[in-house]
């Protein structure tokens, strides 16, 4: 079955076009953030954050120098002070994969009230048919609270975005799940 | 954002091979048989089943005499009955497609009982990696009841079947809504 993460990759292949800016909200170990700058392109730019040196780092080899990204190293609730004022409307999509940094010190990890700040201010940056994605990892503690904090947030968003899940149901551990918001106006 | 047939149709395009033996379980206009007997090809088979004549007379035009389809006149719940012995745990897929027909009589709808009997009978059917997929209308009246009962019975299978559902969740008017069971072993 698709995974929560393939279904993400999925959706911004089918959305993102060259040429386009984008945001990796949670940078981790750059796979994301690769991913997006092959798909913008050379002419597109991608915005990376993260709290974690460790991670950039690993996250600067595997990106080996791409032009079009810009990481900064800070956490995704400064994604409006960071951006250039010029990125406003102007977002195709905003990945957040959220939880702890794989191979990485598992008591990091993101927090509901700066994860929910970062997307508020990545849908008030979005472009008309852009895209917020969210892995949720429910798994490890505190995990379960901020997936459900960002499942009722997006439940309660209003009609000018569509807010969409993925995800196992007959899971007795708590399998990763896919959010998805689109500005539909 | 993708619908909840297209991610059905985007997750067995990804699954299915030539040669596959398949299931329409609700033909209607036949737009899902088509697409079945495309991907399976000559060498595959295509059953498809609809109580409705008006439905199966429209999906005949549309499938140009295809050899690998066989249209049964009949209701999914009689699955098992009508499939040649030798499907046992060969079907790679089944498809179903709930509600009333479009452009036909609304009162005409699947019914909760016989949909849960024609699921079970698809899953004791699948091969490993078989999928069955279920797009459910909660919008027309039953289609919540029936929907909520098909997401129960999903969420309770056992470890040998893997039940994922796809939809939106900031929606006051309820739209449909994908769910897709994998056997895994």
């Amino acid at each position: 079955m698709l995974r929560a993460y393939e279904l993400s990759h999925l959706l911004l292949r089918r959305s993102l076009q060259a040429g386009d800016w984008v945001v990796d909200a949670t940078v981790g170990n750059g796979h994301d953030t690769l991913f997006l700058a092959q798909i913008v392109g050379p002419k597109g730019c991608v915005f990376g954050f993260d709290v974690q040196e460790e991670a950039l780092r690993t996250a600067k080899k595997r990106l080996h120098g791409l032009a079009q990204v810009t990481l900064f190293h800070n956490g995704h609730e400064h994604l409006s002070d960071r951006l250039p004022k010029s990125a406003s409307d102007q977002l195709a999509a905003v990945m957040f994969n959220l939880g702890y940094l794989p191979g990485g010190d598992k008591a990091i990890v993101t927090r509901t009230e700066t994860t929910l700040s970062a997307v508020e201010q990545a849908l008030s940056k979005l472009k008309d048919r852009g895209l917020v994605t969210l892995v949720l990892y429910p798994g490890h503690p505190g995990g379960a609270d901020e997936a459900e904090a960002v499942r009722s947030f997006a439940a309660n968003l209003p009609e000018a975005f569509h807010a969409s899940q993925y995800g196992r149901i007959n899971c007795l551990h708590r399998a990763p799940e896919l959010l998805v918001i689109e500005r539909v106006s």
